[in-house]
């Protein structure tokens, strides 16, 4: 944890943010959209100008020390980084500010705040990097069985503990960010190699809590997969699972953790497999006529067995929304890497299919494709990306995405009706055409995720309602085409209408059932997931 | 399901069974091993032979049809495949049988019967094949809470619904065997290429509820990562999983019901994740002075990420037991197979790995090297041994496996502990010094699953006593190196009292809050993975 503090408001530390150059580049592909030579822009409040309702409720001596109710604190850790969490704090609406924020330094400090919380009625938010777009770490007060809010910030679990080089793994504690943990790994010749959009601003534990998914395009999609072992402080107390290269031993103790969206728990550490750095890499861009031929190349390289590092690809305007391309083509992302060969035979295979379904490669480079082209292009958009949402916000702009799966089978109409869905829902809430783009960010022999990108031109006074209508649209749309609500940004609470549609009954009622066992008194991330 | 009935005593089917040579040179083995002209031997009783209890409860009307209480129906439901299981056979003791056996040919009839036995007390026990060996499929009535024993067969869950090539998936009835199961699947060109041992005599719902452990020694080691979704009939109703490539929404109910070992529900049809028939093949058998050098060659492979098909090592004895090698070396089974491209690149650096720790190939064979050399040998002794424990049982020669899963970091230390400590029970049970031997059978970037074979010479009167302790010894090694109980063969009841050693309590009363939901009057396989 280096030098300047998070924003209050915005991605990632005070003092950071788009170059005026992106800025404008950014702005410019909305001026040229929406035919707009400006944008009508709103002043986002000062954290000195917040108004927060007194803390409700005040720490106990024994754990003071570690615990704060200071306004910073407090409006930091009220909002994740999704769309209406900018709006509402563009509006100054801090209602839901945590009372009370906690930095518990070791596993029984966070006990003694669940413990404390527990018996004042107020419920507990575990808090990583806040990079939450689903509503995730928002605290919410029923001020019935509820009546505060505790969040319990995870930053002081920074360290990896312990690396096994035999085993290429390491323990590593639940609050280390992405860099940190990284740069401690970085010595010794390892790495996790887990780097979701979120990267530098979120933590293992985050990561792990909300099964999300990483670098890898193919195999090893989400972070699940990486998870040895886990161990976790409940309220009632630690649960702590073997750590063991694979097992059959009863339904994996684990992947009832993995995913749990800090409803069950909170994560403080976890024995994860790791990843020699890579020595051998492949790489290419390659042009495709129409995103649909570019997706069933994607499916012939999923289901050859041949597990590409990078597999992405873009619609032609996502990929010149982010200047990869000039919009007549839709692009692949191709690469390959190991620390171990040289990954040449694959690529090439990858590439026969390719050229199979039309596709033509730009740039094939062994060495640092990935940094080049079009490639490299986008995947510099793709990290600079979270830091536009501040500043469109305040410019009356809707921006979002949503991420999704679905077998192949089903993928082209699927693909069709949730665009056409999410347009025409652009058009009914905003009064203005607006624009949907797609690319997929991992693939599986059996079917893609694709991922799609929103634009609307909203209305101040009214971008909350507008974007909830979009957003149901095209929610609805792909829970009834046959998708999942989320194939890696997690349900937190904004999916949960959807989420509830797609989870059997059943299951959500043995959900429940553990939550009572592990919770009982109901205290962590009410809301999220399930209604406990 | 053709032909001859399912053996009451003994594996697959009546008629079948080793050839007289084959049982020569099985017993000419132990002959040598345990310096013995021959062995006493007892006869099994035949089935019209055996005192069975009348049976304690009869089905009404309205589900009579689909159920018996036949002499040989109940005599083939009383047991699993395990060796105390064919201890009791011999021993005439059918204690356990159950009372009527259900052919249910559809859900209703599935959940008829659970009502039934729900009502008049009397557990439930779910069987597909019938091939535990961990004492899975045993019905154990304790008069208290249960008064009669139920067992459902699946027999008749046996089709292959729908094929979807474009998603390379098939929707699978429960109770298909495995040769049905790809008979059904061969005419379109697709497999499903899960291949336990017990393949001929078990079913997809048996795999999915055990978390078998299958054809591919890395990758997908489990049939965990073939399920797409689920369907189950539970005592409350059907649970229906969603039909999903990957998702992120919340913990995976998939992953609940895998490994539940049917005290959850019954795994009535699955979509299953299939894969292309292997056009190209590349194969190898590489010997190593020592087991631990071939492990470390093993490790190499599993951490260059080449995902071989198969990459088995076999201990000098092991190699020597199956005629696979003359006891000098140790033998590793290597392949790789691909319906896409020719995977001379992978075993090439694969061969490389194996070199680099001593390894000398005895063949490499692009084509069929998997069927001919020390890897044929191996492979076929490995289907046929099955079919050895009904002759050497009553010989009285105790002979078992037990598998578990460890981090490479503690594999060495671990094989000492875990070998010696099941020889010296060996000598300490029978008085004989037995063997103890040890494989791979499936293997991870973190570390081997190792399979360990032992012999022992027992004593009629005393085999399950013998045989007890020698498991007792093992299991209590295995769990304190650090070890799972199992890594494929399931939990069932005999793996109880290690399982309820390395599992978390706090996970163990989560199981047991889902079990209360889904299972609320505790009817399905009472005492397996836990207590309801």
């Amino acid at each position: 944890m280096s030098g300047a503090r998070l924003k209050h408001y915005g991605w990632g530390r005070e003092g950071e943010g788009m170059t005026r150059a992106e800025q404008d580049f950014v702005l410019g592909r909305y001026r040229t959209k929406f035919a707009r030579d400006k944008f009508e822009t709103v002043p986002v409040p000062r954290i000195e100008d917040l108004k927060l309702r007194p803390a409700r409720v005040q720490p106990p001596e024994a754990i003071a020390d570690f615990c704060t109710s200071d306004r910073y604190d407090r409006a930091a850790h009220a909002y994740g980084k999704s769309y209406p969490d900018y709006v509402r704090a563009m509006l100054g609406d801090y209602d839901c500010a945590p009372d009370v924020v906690a930095y518990p330094r070791n596993e029984a400090e966070i006990s003694a705040v669940m413990d404390w919380a527990g018996s004042v009625g107020a419920c507990v938010t575990p808090f990583g990097g806040g990079s939450s777009v689903c509503g995730g770490v928002e605290p919410r007060v029923d001020g019935i069985r509820h009546k505060s809010a505790v969040t319990i910030d995870l930053r002081h679990f920074d360290k990896v503990v312990e690396i096994d080089q035999t085993s290429r793994a390491a323990l590593i504690e639940g609050g280390t960010y992405g860099p940190s943990l990284e740069n401690q790994l970085k010595p010794h010749g390892v790495t996790l190699r887990h780097f979701p959009q979120s990267f530098e601003y979120s933590t293992l534990g985050g990561w792990i809590a909300t099964r999300s998914g990483g670098h890898f395009a193919s195999l090893y999609t989400h972070i699940d997969d990486f998870v040895e072992n886990l161990r976790v402080v409940t309220p009632r107390g630690i649960l702590e699972t073997r750590r063991l290269p694979g097992s059959g031993a009863g339904p994996s103790p684990d992947r009832m953790l993995i995913g749990s969206e800090g409803t069950l728990g909170i994560i403080s550490r976890a024995w994860m497999r790791l990843q020699p750095r890579p020595k051998f890499r492949a790489g290419a861009s390659i042009r495709f006529q129409t995103f649909f031929a570019a997706a069933r190349a994607v499916r012939a390289i999923a289901q050859a067995g041949l597990y590409p590092s990078n597999c992405r690809i873009l619609d032609p305007q996502e990929a010149f929304n982010t200047g990869a391309a000039d919009g007549s083509a839709a692009i692949m992302v191709l690469g390959f890497e190991s620390g171990d060969h040289s990954p040449d035979a694959w690529m090439a295979r990858a590439l026969e299919c390719c050229g199979d379904h039309g596709g033509k490669a730009e740039t094939a480079n062994p060495g640092d494709a990935h940094l080049e082209g079009a490639a490299g292009i986008w995947r510099n958009a793709f990290i600079r990306m979270p830091y536009a949402r501040e500043f469109l916000t305040p410019a009356g702009l809707i921006n979002d995405t949503f991420e999704t799966a679905i077998t192949w089978d089903r993928f082209e109409t699927f693909h069709d009706r949730v665009k056409s869905a999410t347009e025409r829902a652009i058009i009914a809430a905003t009064g203005v055409k607006g624009e949907v783009t797609c690319r997929f960010t991992h693939v599986y022999p059996d079917g893609p995720a694709p991922y799609f990108s929103f634009h609307a031109l909203g209305r101040h006074g009214a971008l909350l309602e507008q974007w909830q209508a979009i957003k149901n649209a095209a929610s609805d749309a792909l829970i009834e085409a046959g998708g999942t609500i989320t194939h890696h940004h997690a349900v937190g609470r904004d999916h949960r209408p959807w989420y509830d549609r797609q989870r059997p009954e059943l299951f959500a009622s043995s959900l429940r059932a553990v939550k009572k066992e592990l919770d009982p008194n109901g205290i962590l991330n009410p809301g999220v997931l399930i209604d406990a």
